[in-house]
């Protein structure tokens, strides 16, 4: 098969970094095969970087200003491989409002500045595609949007964050203490220099907003999403957690149910007969419950360089196949709905209702049990497992399951219990998911 | 948002059993949903069902002729689902011939009769999808074909005929013989009552056919795909391999290299520390790996009336989005290649190198392990590790793994084992899959 040089795909890429580089160096290593299956060239023209050390000018224009790649009339698609909000969101505008298509990676910009940029690209009947922006390579995007489309998703919970899941792995694997496991990270480049995006959950939110936008067809809702880091867990939590027949995950969960939608971001305590609790290291998985299919779990590299660069660059194939066909506006709405629902509430973690992991440090003296269980008891919350751990002289760990409860009652009763003169410290508390089973 | 009736998509019902009836119900029960995702109405015109037990004359045209569903001049979409070869080919033929789309849950007919379809469908310029025919309700073609389109693909493996790995997870489980487990899964209907298709691997080789094609570029090639069933795994085989550090799953396995491509269906230990070792129950799961992005791994139910249909209804919905575009040809080539390589050769199971499980029931004599590693020497196959199982008074499984090994120069090696006086029985060879690390 030959592809004519004029029908060819032109693409701008902004940012030169791993994920950009990476881009070009994938639509070159690979051309014949994606020509095989676009039938058409996607070709590189014009590539903006910060700093250009790369010596690329032989294969594309290169220049330091994105917004002459936004406004570069050679160019049909621009990548957005930059990050952060600004200039990024300008220039991704400037695309849209000049009808170029748009591949970002780009997961904040997304989630938090997303809505004008999705409206835009409606008004334009241009694509605005983001599937590299969460989970790296595993195209759960494409599934949600596409695949699982006959469905109504009641709910979805992801490992989002390979940093965060690298950590507790090796904290679970080598009983090592968060700090050091972080400061390994970083040394082998899993985290960055300031760590707060990945270990508070921020970046996790950032990915969930936009799964729950899809799933449940309402408009990204970055400030609804409830977020809580992985600092506090100890090694001895992931312990006690493995002995109840659980693993810890730093989980990004929505759920959408009797019109109340919740999304948030917090360690959770998953059965390890679950599938994604054996999910371990840096990998993500993604599991996706609609209401006809049941549970679909999606797994893989969610970071690096070319599991990255796959992702984008299956988004370039999906605008190329477009052109090829002569397509004037795109096949999927941008978030998976013609228009987003706006009938649906959101919930706060007050009101969630779950299972709960306690673990609760007490002065190791006669009736201390009875006092924690009967605080329980007052507010309504059931025990459904006990362990309680050898002295160390002085305190006690209790920790235990609670049947289900609305965490405000939780709260209310995790107060009266730390108001015990034989409680010496904040008690522990993180939730369990049990998959609506 | 308003759809109008003018703007609907006709769809017409060939086979009106589980799958049939589930995707009539799943268009009519989340119709709203469907139609905010699509800006369409879907609507089932037409129904050809051999014996109309079921009224839904009220809904839809009903009759007992399918030829009439593909000549109907009203009907857009002809959905495939009465399964066999005759008379679904001609049927399909009809209503591609006729310039409709073509959805189906046919795998064998896909598989062993796909090509004259794939073609005709590129010739009339309509869309021949069949999304549910593989893995049931998990969207692994829309992955492959789209979502890891930057990738050239490696290698996949996957899980895919759930009777077969519901049995093998009993047998597991609870130590039961294939036979006796078999029974139970006929009496719970996940078995047909001839079940040879599901533990042969047949239908496993069916799906792998179309996954290999779509992954590699190369024709529908069934013939070429080696196929051997569960029927002579034992509780014990399962247990040694545990003792190992294996689960023994029945996988399809495609691998390209150097130009070669194999595709086998069998029997094979797998670490129990990757995650497709851990999907039980009847489940399915595939692991694909793409030379860019690395592995991912997609899992759900693999059947189910309405895990088939939402597969079917997303396969409806795609086809929906390209109608209210006015698209005139399908984006994706129906085997995700606008044509197919003719430059790859197929590696008979003789050539594949891989590592194997044996279990050698043996005399107890003195010596007996020291002929068989002899036997091996003497072929150059190395012993990766060994299990010598107390004598039940007359004879003594001796279980061993063997390096990596050409299949040809193994079967010499059990040949010659087989032939020493103290090798009492047929050497049990199950083939260890490392997933290319």
């Amino acid at each position: 098969m030959t592809v004519k040089e004029s029908k060819s795909l032109k693409v701008g890429i902004c940012g030169y970094g791993t994920v950009g580089s990476g881009t070009l160096a994938l639509l070159q290593g690979n051309a014949k095969d994606i020509a095989r299956k676009t039938g058409i060239k996607i070709e590189v023209s014009h590539v903006a970087s910060r700093s250009l050390q790369v010596d690329i000018s032989g294969v594309a224009t290169c220049g330091t200003d994105p917004f002459a790649v936004a406004n570069d009339p050679n160019v049909d698609v621009l990548v957005e491989t930059m990050g952060g909000f600004e200039p990024a969101f300008e220039v991704v505008r400037q695309a849209l409002a000049n009808g170029k298509h748009v591949v970002t990676a780009n997961k904040a910009l997304i989630a938090e500045r997303g809505m004008p940029l999705v409206e835009l690209a409606q008004e334009k009947g241009v694509t605005l595609a983001y599937e590299s922006a969460v989970a790296g390579g595993i195209p759960v995007i494409k599934a949600l949007r596409e695949g699982l489309a006959a469905n109504r998703i009641d709910w979805l919970a992801g490992i989002i964050n390979g940093t965060g899941n690298f950590i507790l792995t090796e904290m679970m694997d080598k009983g090592r203490e968060f700090a050091d496991v972080l400061i390994e990270a970083q040394a082998l480049g899993y985290a960055e220099a300031d760590p707060t995006f990945d270990v508070e959950g921020i970046d996790a939110a950032h990915k969930l907003t936009i799964m729950a936008s899809i799933a449940f067809g309402t408009p990204l809702a970055f400030d609804a999403t409830y977020t809580e880091g992985i600092g506090a867990l100890t090694p001895e939590d992931i312990a006690y957690a493995k002995e109840l027949g659980y693993h810890i995950k730093h989980l990004g969960i929505a759920r959408l149910e009797n019109g109340w939608v919740q999304t948030r971001v917090h360690p959770t305590l998953i059965s390890t007969k679950q599938l994604i609790a054996n999910v371990h290291g840096v990998g993500n998985a993604v599991v996706i419950h609609g209401h006809a299919v049941g549970s679909t779990l999606y797994s893989g590299p969610g970071a690096g360089a070319e599991a990255t660069a796959s992702s984008v660059v299956a988004d370039l194939i999906d605008i190329a196949r477009a052109k090829v066909q002569g397509l004037a506006k795109p096949l999927v709405p941008t978030l998976g709905y013609t228009a987003p629902r706006d009938d649906l509430r959101t919930l706060t973690i007050e009101d969630i209702t779950t299972e709960y992991y306690l673990r609760i440090t007490a002065q190791d003296v006669v009736g201390v049990m009875a006092d924690v269980a009967g605080e329980l008891e007052r507010f309504g919350i059931g025990i459904d497992a006990v362990i309680q751990k050898e002295s160390d002289g002085k305190n006690v760990p209790i920790v235990l399951l609670t049947d289900k409860t609305r965490e405000g009652e939780l709260n209310e009763a995790l107060a009266a219990i730390e108001a015990l003169d034989s409680v010496v410290a904040p008690v522990m508390r993180i939730r369990v998911e049990s998959f609506g089973e």
